[in-house]
């Protein structure tokens, strides 16, 4: 399990897909004081921007997403993550808007981060790699957005991380985004996330190949913790009711107990490939940075500790969106972001969306998450007068 | 952090207590169809039977818990982790009652488990250790019980797998309890719990040092693997309410973000604590072993699918308790159980309590806690008619 990672080789230079490089002379600042530069951004674009360049819309991604938003995964195989809602016809469609996504710096999937060769050294960053926050990363996209000749953007979009970042690009560029769809999210992460977010990266460090980080460059790969992480973050990731549904007590090919430590139950069994998949299309490193810059996420902190005056100058629409059985990122953290916004007289609607599919119904086949986003996305292009 | 756990040896010579031996020649029969022979039971007794040998608890403890229920523990130096409930004055008053606590078989302090030596082979169990269940540990417990001369058990008590093992007696030996208090728990483990559980397990089992469980002959210990299973598994026996309040995200020892992977967050150091004091009073085998045997509780299955028939014959009061913000156990299961010990008509009684301190408020200072399980065993002494 440690050594196979046939789809992930250090600089990624077999991933298709746009590149941005951001120059050594003039690096990237970063919220711990110190730059970074040079920095590749790897981005995916779907449909056309229109004259007015006013149809832009950028996606951001969650903790172990990536660009391939809507089409085939260039590594698994796999439809892209968000084919539901990205694509001809659907509520973000790509025959009418603009659609931008970026790997986040620290990534793996060709956007500079510590898998990436460091030029000052000729050998991958591992853990000189910079600590990076929420912040940079959309720092980081603004790049991107400026280079696409983009003033502002019609819409930013996203789930859990991906939502922090929308959040960050409404309060760091107030006159620069139209509408916002922070969608099962937080404006600040909770103990709970951090001590969740601490056994994943324990995991990984308490696996001899993980070499202090230096497993590229020691040629081992950190499987088994990285597995071990991702299988306790994806229990997370859904509801009991979910996995009771989907799985129950249900044996694994077998009709009854054997009493031994197989993967007797279903539900062990799901675990273990979820496990399994993950450590062929991520690397150890980026998931203690991502889950890092997670952690640091405290959008008040940045404005005095007023929440409300992070969005003060913001003229964007808000779309807030929540699920019942999300218990990562619970109603009651976007209900705490809706009364800063409302505190901020920001122009918000908040919908919390019945369902039993846990954290992950953003990426699901969710019809009310589509109504609700279809109606704000559609009721946001009338008034910026943009073409059906 | 691997090679220290001075606290904890094979055998486990030093352990303070009484001893009772199942021989080899009558050994203890299985629920894999097996038998185990000879087994060791540590326990430990409080208070005084009385000349009718009525007046017997047995209390049974959780995953992590053991035999010094009431006294100072000889490893980690701390009080008996259930003195807020057993003790002079308590509910389960020392004075009154003879308390009975035996560690489980499985376990790793004293009780034959995958720590202790296979008279068969002169080596440490390991995983030639035979799975065992719920069932198992009180059939060895009723060896005890009968060793003692107790015809009948004046009350049985326990919570989390404590309470499992409640359950169990009620419904196996029918006759020989007389009021049962199954606090925090369930009739069956949820798939939920069972990933949590596999999580941990996959730790251990990932760490080089495990050596396929037989650590103890090759002179290791999966001291990292069984930390993070620990970690895991503690965020589980809170609330994020309660991790909320005590930690927030208040940093450790410092003023400002270090953009860092030490224990930056109060949580995370606080979490890193609870691993590594772990690993210095519990064996990892026995980890494999005991959450195993918790995944396999199902006690309807035992009885035709129908929790109800587990009950039929019991002459029990049960009193049934569960905690508002405990998302291991929920109420929806103590709920579920009382349902079934309804449709057998049974005697019982159900609380709810109220508290944000999650799962592990049944080991707190629970104040309503004390005072519902005070007047049920008052209750029962009196038809009992026990003295005061």
């Amino acid at each position: 399990m440690t050594n196979s990672s046939p789809g992930l080789s250090a600089a990624s230079p077999l991933l298709p897909g746009k590149r941005l490089v951001i120059p050594a002379d003039d690096p990237l600042p970063l919220d711990n004081g110190g730059t970074l530069g040079p920095v590749t951004i790897a981005y995916q674009t779907y449909g056309r921007l229109d004259e007015r360049r006013a149809n832009a819309v950028l996606v951001c991604h969650a903790l172990t997403g990536d660009q391939y938003v809507a089409e085939t995964h260039p590594i698994t195989g796999k439809p892209g993550w968000w084919e539901t809602l990205v694509g001809p016809g659907r509520v973000l469609d790509t025959d009418r808007f603009f659609i931008i996504c970026a790997n986040v710096v620290g990534g793996c999937m060709g956007t500079t981060g510590p898998k990436e060769i460091d030029p000052a050294t000729g050998q991958p960053y591992g853990l000189s790699f910079p600590v990076i926050t929420i912040g940079d990363m959309v720092r980081a996209q603004k790049h991107l957005i400026d280079s696409l000749g983009i003033d502002s953007l019609f819409c930013v979009v996203g789930g859990s991380m991906g939502g922090m970042q929308v959040l960050q690009w409404a309060a760091a560029y107030p006159d620069k985004v139209f509408a916002a769809m922070p969608i099962a999210t937080a404006a600040r992460h909770s103990a709970q996330n951090i001590a969740f977010h601490e056994v994943g990266r324990q995991a990984i460090m308490a696996d001899p190949d993980w070499r202090g980080g230096a497993y590229l460059t020691e040629g081992t790969r950190p499987g088994r913790g990285l597995s071990v992480a991702r299988m306790a973050a994806h229990i997370t990731y859904l509801s009991e009711t979910a996995l009771h549904r989907k799985f129950g007590r249900n044996l694994q090919d077998r009709e009854a107990l054997s009493y031994g430590f197989d993967a007797e139950f279903q539900v062990e069994s799901y675990l273990r490939h979820q496990g399994s998949t993950f450590i062929e299309r991520f690397d150890a490193n980026s998931y203690l940075y991502i889950t890092r810059a997670m952690d640091y996420f405290d959008l008040a902190r940045d404005f005095g500790g007023q929440l409300a005056h992070a969005f003060r100058g913001s003229k964007a629409r808000f779309c807030v969106v929540s699920f019942t059985s999300d218990w990562l990122f619970p109603t009651s953290e976007s209900r705490a972001l809706v009364h800063a916004l409302n505190a901020a007289a920001a122009n918000v609607s908040f919908v919390e969306i019945p369902t039993d599919k846990g954290h992950d119904a953003f990426l699901l086949d969710e019809p009310e998450l589509f109504k609700v986003l279809g109606g704000f996305v559609e009721g946001c292009a009338e008034r910026r007068g943009l073409k059906r």
